[in-house]
């Protein structure tokens, strides 16, 4: 859990290496800030080495013996001078060495209590072990370790030859992992000089330099040594309280103020400057109402809460506190904030190419993505070419665009010359979203997301929709389609999903003959003239999270290939009846559990376009997928004929490479068993691995929040959950379901949990759709923050029903 | 220059740290060549310290003194036994200093010339001096200094304690540079055991790391010394030639056929996945023909022509070779490829953020680009909100959907309710483009850019445009507007920008004619009503370079404002007529050498878009800004009012991050004088600083091309250069401009250029526009290397003719 506290200004010492004086330092800075009479405490997390050369007592020696202000704290010893890894495991004492997270819970900790402990401005020092990178007692390198702390960091340069490379290296590898470097201090070596070379390089990069003399070399007799390391540290703090590590603190108190006064101007700088998407500003209460994101981690924002209500000028409430990241940044992450892996994929994409034009040309990283997507991913057997846009709504204007000309090359005349072109419609499901540029909005019906030139082109069927109503899981249809039953039992979630085995009930039946029907009418009809049919797999998201039975999908998609005289010929085939475009922006890539949504329906489409996930949720990037028949139509010897879109960044490295990685370290969870548990909660009643379907939500959770009075039905695949809240309106025309939760988003100090970053309770930040409340996970939310968020909830939704 | 030989397999090494046993290490590797009959060629570009020490000299005697197929070399040698940027200052000896450029070009021509001397497969190390970042003699430091030649790396680990953090930071920078890591060395150290940790970490990072024995302690007697040094050595690379540093041969064996393999597989693999935008897949003739991009760096792309032609399999040609990017990268490079400041914001915003929801939401790289664009960039002194999107393209939806709607609130009956809503239309220019999704693509008129959906809604104008014809500045009048004249003199290019000393110009009252004339016209047909002027600035790009006559563009805006009824209320203003937007996505932040458009033109938009290089072609950005009454007019208490556009990744922190970084670099550039001197040849006719236009094309240059037979008109602002070649179609129907320069795309190698990386001869990558053909440069191109494309330019065009 990030901390910043207005009284206690902490900042963490890194080393550029071991040996580079980092304890003299951090001793002098804390006698300085103990001699200006400032509360000191210093921690050192790890001690490896004799307890006689041990850095807390060095500090708690040298600093002010006397002093009741000077705190030295340290919380895991080891005896074997070596990296802390290896100091563990030569120690035999396994039990002793903490995980990852036990390890930052404990600094956290202490940190938290010299934060309730003091009474006025005081200063604290974290002091790392070895480098950047040393491994810490888990193995996990420091940088890595420390992350979820996120503290201001002081970076000790390396004054020896070489110490140039070490030192600068070091601060690239904080900045990949976004730490804030307020100083670099260092030794002014007079030979090797690398406090001139650094000052300069550091300066243009916006961080301070102080160079301190250097200290004697160390005397055999211990009094000695110690008299004259003491002349040193005065040196160093002198007596006039100027100069030396004194304009250090100057200048660190200096950026802790100015960190703060920055969060502080935010909201209403934010609330001057900025246009957001979706949100009314008009209904915006107040500047304290944003939410203002100081960092991020796995699945948590840190978010800065000083400018909200009165908080009593103590010092015992940190300004930053955690906040569950519960709407997943827009259904974006996979493998939660601030990946270093996806850090280190954009950099290196960025170090070798930058961007480079695509058109005509190629690069490895875009090449591997589209290989990568065609013949392993969700293009899988059908797809032969990859086509790459920006976000979901260019990506979704490709589709058209290729499904409008497949279907008009096949069609030439006489309805789709001239203007009929412009008449194409397509043939989709009423709530459908899929994205807000115009073309990909006129593929949705007209209704609460429109504006001035949204023109839906096509006709919508009403869906017939899957859900757990009180612990039954039931097709709901919708009126058009209902005669006597308005529900139909399913049995299991596992049953409704199961496609193959439901193609002959009664109920298939019925959609065949509706969709035949359907189609009919519509050919009759002429206007629009449909070219292509348009689907979001399973659930529409924007449109309400909508679970539509998938048996219905399934059928209307037969049917319409059906429809067509068109027989596949060759051995590459081709659409028939309408190019069939799956707009799996949001439900692929598993964020239903699934890689693609085509073998739980049995149906590939012609056409299938990918975001959201694909990049991680770091960067934005789409994918559309074609098969060789649809690539086909653009085909000529006219370059009118081609595909006339493309963006400046089109197949960008960056976008591609992090793309790559994070495929990379999905399919490593999907095949690597990390979701098996959850899976075999949910797969009691059967089904193939590869199509059966199941949540990362609990099912006891879901059974219990289905049986809520408050609630009308819940439903949940993969990492999406999603409840309606009892209220009739849908869409962004209602609030009951944001009323309803408001509470959630505030922590609940009560309630510590030993898993959250850092220990610490924590507020959940969700999303709502009218009276649809839905909350989504990454591909690796730990299971104790999943139950902690479950327990949440029901707390929430109990309170609102006394 | 990158390079890469099929015979000739090169590796440069670098180290985790000064004193990690680089040099003994790369011994042994030549050692081991040498033993097993391969030439070796050992290059130490920088040695410091007495000559006696020196590392060519400790290869040279214990790889095989006897062989004559060991061959060591040093370039540069300093005394002192320091950091090289040291070293040489110490020496007194400045002019033997290489500058960056002239040190790659030094060893890229060592490279060379081995290549050259070659006959069957050799091995090549590249010995750099201490670590990674240890600066080179100018003071760069290493990873970017070395950039250039992208040879592939051994990376020598640092055994010592703190060597696993030493190490791993070190791969990391070089990462941030795109450096190919192929192996990890280093000495098996029994107590700190470094080579336990990063065998496993390296490897689960797809590096393989080699760990060998380390050397005994140094014997004081320098024979025996040696002796004992030569035993080790024998270890290493034992008699039987397995094991030791045979592991490591054959492993940087695989890696480069590996490369090559992979290399020669990407066309056809390209050409059987990709598809590409505008381009008519029907029209590829070969693999051969596609563009395959190894690396790139600043203003060149490293090109594969190992699958060109038949290329003898000797081992004298390098199979990259340099490609001026002569479009920059579709308009988007502003700073060069690969500039390492971006590569590092990407990486401090990933590590701190990755992405954050943004809606209600704020995090600093948003609110800084935002206030950045609002108050001291584009927006300034009007600009009141920033809202952010995915590129050009979306920003022009994003400003269509906010000018709809300023102008349908103020127009609420009867005509703009309901279905007329659907009719409202934009005025605009023939040959505008604005993007390809299809909202973008409506406010253009249908011609050649077009597909089924596109629905041009609006009226264009065709607009008087300003060029060089054969040394004459003109305005050419289209039909519609000429009534004698075709063609206006209007002096010099300075003259023609000054806008506001032609504003009562005879010039000027026919435009204000026409204008008046045309606006009554469009009043009385109701059909479409006209919501919104739209314009790009100054010149339309996509359209065909066509550089408007600015006058015309200014007496448009002021015409359409005057006859609004509003008067601007209050301090805030509002706007007049109808809404106007600046499409500045390409003309925009410096493309043209203006900042922004409206100070030229004497008038301010109340919507403008940017994108391009607002990211420093890096990643794809855009950013829509708004005066504060179209701001307003999205204001009210219905949530169905707001605007209703977003994409998931919506200001996301890399991207803004980048922006910032970008705007700081650029702004720098534009403040600090770099482009004074172009803007002096340029000024030679006066004009005032902050609206004069100027060109980084040289005058003199200009001149010659539009005096060619060949050439019909050229054109140049900025970094950009268009000319015409003598035709008549336009756009992207004709290829004739393409034709022309065929020529230009190939390398010529009879034309060594000493300031191209490497000292490479070049090829010049460009794109036409039908007839048009069209260059761009970075905002900081090399003078050099503009006078060389120049010049390769002219060549060309002087052979057709011929």
């Amino acid at each position: 859990m990030s901390s910043l506290f207005r009284n206690l200004r902490i900042h963490q010492v890194f080393g550029a290496n071991t040996d580079v004086g980092k304890t003299i330092l951090t001793t002098a800075l804390v006698r300085a800030s103990a001699w200006k009479n400032v509360p000191v405490h210093y921690l050192k997390p790890v001690s490896t080495g004799p307890i006689e050369d041990a850095d807390d007592r060095h500090v708690r020696f040298f600093a002010d013996a006397d002093s009741k202000e000077v705190h030295a704290n340290c919380l895991f010893r080891f005896d074997e001078p070596v990296s802390p890894h290896l100091a563990a495991r030569l120690s035999n004492r396994q039990a002793d060495v903490p995980s990852d997270e036990a390890f930052v819970n404990a600094v956290a900790e202490n940190i938290r209590r010299t934060a309730q402990r003091i009474s006025r401005l005081s200063h604290m020092y974290v002091e790392t072990a070895g480098g950047v990178h040393s491994p810490t007692l888990s193995g996990t390198t420091q940088v890595d370790a420390y992350r979820p702390l996120f503290l201001p960091t002081i970076l000790v340069a390396d004054a020896h030859l070489g110490g140039i490379s070490s030192t600068i290296s070091s601060y690239e590898s904080l900045l990949l992992r976004g730490y804030i470097v307020d100083l670099v201090l260092l030794f002014k070596d007079a030979y090797y000089r690398n406090f001139e070379y650094l000052t300069p390089y550091f300066s243009e990069r916006g961080v301070r330099v102080l160079s301190m003399e250097p200290p004697h070399k160390r005397l055999a007799n211990p009094d000695e040594e110690r008299a004259k390391m003491d002349e040193y540290y005065s040196r160093l703090a002198p007596d006039c309280l100027q100069g030396g590590m004194f304009d250090a603190l100057d200048h660190l108190d200096d950026c802790h103020a100015r960190r703060i006064a920055e969060l502080d101007s935010v909201p209403q700088r934010t609330s001057d400057t900025v246009w957001w998407p979706f949100v009314q500003h008009g209904l915006m209460k107040a500047p304290s109402d944003i939410n203002v994101i100081d960092s991020a981690f796995k699945d948590f924002f840190s978010i800065y809460n000083g400018h909200k209500a009165a908080i009593p000028d103590s010092a015992d409430t940190s300004l930053l506190e955690p906040q569950f990241d519960g709407s997943a940044s827009w259904w974006t992450q996979a493998i939660g904030h601030a990946h270093p892996a996806l850090a280190l994929a954009a950099a290196r994409a960025a170090g070798r190419y930058g961007h480079v034009m695509f058109p005509e040309g190629t690069h490895a990283p875009a090449l591997k993505l589209a290989e990568r997507l065609v013949h392993e991913g969700p293009g899988k057997g059908w797809a032969s070419r990859a086509f790459f846009s920006d976000d979901g709504s260019t990506g979704m204007e490709v589709a058209l665009k290729m499904a409008l000309r497949a279907y008009a090359s096949r069609n030439p005349t006489p309805s789709v010359d001239g203007l009929r072109r412009k008449g194409l419609g397509i043939l989709g499901l009423k709530g459908s979203y899929h994205g807000d540029t115009i073309g990909a909005m006129d593929a949705c019906e007209e209704g609460v997301y429109t504006c001035e030139w949204h023109d839906g082109k096509g006709y919508w069927l009403d869906p017939p929709t899957v859900s757990n109503k009180k612990g039954r899981i039931v097709v709901s249809l919708p009126p058009s389609m209902a005669e006597d039953v308005m529900e139909v039992d399913v049995g299991s979630l596992q049953q409704a999903y199961d496609v193959q085995s439901r193609l002959e009930t009664p109920l298939a039946r019925l959609y065949r003959s509706f969709v035949a029907r359907a189609l009919e009418k519509l050919k009759k009809s002429y206007i629009p003239e449909i070219a292509a049919l348009v689907l979001e797999p399973l659930v529409m998201g924007a449109g309400g999270m909508i679970f539509v039975d998938p048996l219905f999908q399934r059928i209307l998609i037969d049917v319409v290939r059906a429809s067509g005289s068109h027989s596949p010929s060759g051995s590459a085939g081709g659409w028939s009846g309408l190019p069939v475009i799956f707009d799996e922006v949001f439900v692929g890539l598993y964020r239903l559990g699934l890689q693609t949504t085509g073998p739980l329906l049995g149906v590939n489409p012609d056409i299938s376009v990918h975001a959201k996930i694909l990049t991680g949720g770091l960067l934005p990037l789409a994918v559309t997928l074609a098969s060789d028949s649809i690539f086909r139509a653009f085909n000529s010897d006219s370059k009118l004929d081609a595909l006339l879109h493309g963006h400046s960044y089109t197949a960008y490295p960056v976008g591609c490479e992090v793309a790559n990685e994070t495929l990379s370290i999905v399919e490593k969870m999907a095949n690597g068993g990390q979701w098996d548990g959850a899976r075999a909660r949910w797969n009691a009643s059967g089904g193939s691995k590869e199509t059966s379907v199941w949540s990362f939500w609990t099912p006891d959770f879901i059974d219990k929040l289905a049986k809520l009075d408050i609630v009308d039905e819940v439903m949940t695949l993969g990492t999406v959950l999603a409840f309606k809240i009892g209220a009739n309106t849908e869409g962004y025309r209602s609030h009951s379901a944001q009323i309803a939760l408001e509470s959630l988003r505030l922590p609940h100090p009560e309630q510590a949990l030993s898993s959250a970053p850092g220990g610490a309770p924590f507020g959940v930040h969700y999303r709502t759709l009218g009276n649809i409340a839905y909350f989504m996970l990454s591909l690796n939310t730990p299971s104790i923050v999943v139950e902690t968020v479950e327990s949440r909830i029901l707390a929430t939704l109990h309170t609102l029903r006394d």
